[in-house]
């Protein structure tokens, strides 16, 4: 059966996933890079920037889980690109013309326009729907694989209110980021629905994930 | 030297330290009691509730290092009863007559009344000034041992945000309250200032460390 899910959406302590101040230099705002330093750590992320190496440990598992039996992605449009992408004809999203998601990719916006297919078996789908609409969607387009939710944290929120979400990993940084878009907020009682497990690292993060019975 | 202390300070992944709706009958709100349910089950948070044994791992390796080198106490007024506990001229606090602080206890009050000495070495003060007045005077009080600072998590929040705590345990819950009072608020870039250390243990909490290098 199908599942949806969400991996390494990455949280200060103080539970932002993306810091104030978005735009074209600073995707993640004031955050800046440190949400994402303990991937671009592992042998799964260095790639990500080029890098060659990286870590192999439970990081570097945790982090790959992102990719196995995942047939569509659905993120949102702050993910996509910066604030007034929608007003650029041209704007393919921040990955080059090979992006990394390799599937049927849909993006939610209020502005949508017509596919974008780029190399690499990436086609960006824009939709203006609902999440139980938009997962509807995205689950023909993956044939039967699974559904990941790729964020931001307002669009991961969203599903994961409404109940649409089988499986999250949350990496949480020892940071107090202050401000920026809060993950927790309006998923009171969270637990209640799934088995979770939290587990630290050597580099300092820790990775919870909320696993449906 | 004499430090300044927070131990056992327990949040939920959302960072509420205490829940929404504080009475007498429910002194952490609608958190009810999920926010200690880790510490009740060690040797060192048993004896609290009248229970007997308890874990003897690192979550009471943990939980115990609430007690050795101090010599004082600071709390809240919200700690120290429920909301009105000020109209009540015979409130001692929670504990009985033999609460478990054993030193001089500090409370922060906008209405302070005379000493209450307790059996078994408690004494409770009040005072009416600001964190750094009350912590000179409990440094007094603490004859040149360290000073702990008990919480609740206003409290805490506003002895870390002026500075004037040297290490600070928190222990986060995998549970999402969604409502109560914020430990994280306005204490944006803490890390800067501490060795932090994370370690997540089979109970299913994270202990976090900060302390000053």
């Amino acid at each position: 059966m199908s599942r949806t899910r969400i991996h390494n959406l990455t949280i200060s302590l103080d539970g932002f996933g993306t810091g104030e101040g978005q735009s074209l230099e600073t995707p993640f705002g004031h955050a800046g890079h440190r949400l994402h330093e303990w991937m671009i750590a592992t042998r799964f992320g260095a790639p990500i920037v080029g890098r060659e190496g990286g870590s192999a440990g439970v990081d570097n598992a945790l982090a790959q889980q992102h990719e196995p039996g995942i047939g569509a992605e659905i993120m949102g449009a702050n993910k996509f690109g910066p604030p007034g992408w929608q007003d650029d004809a041209d704007w393919t999203g921040w990955w080059g013309p090979n992006p990394p998601f390799h599937t049927p990719t849909y993006v939610l916006t209020h502005r949508p326009r017509p596919p974008i297919e780029m190399e690499g078996g990436t086609t960006f789908f824009f939709l203006d729907t609902s999440p139980a609409e938009a997962l509807a969607v995205a689950r023909e387009g993956a044939a039967g694989q699974d559904v990941r939710i790729g964020g931001g944290p307002t669009v991961a929120r969203d599903f994961i209110a409404a109940g649409l979400v089988d499986h999250i990993h949350v990496v949480q940084v020892p940071i107090v980021l202050g401000r920026g878009v809060r993950l927790w907020d309006g998923l009171e009682a969270l637990e209640a629905d799934y088995e979770v497990e939290a587990v630290s690292t050597p580099s300092g993060v820790t990775h919870l994930t909320f696993s449906r019975p």
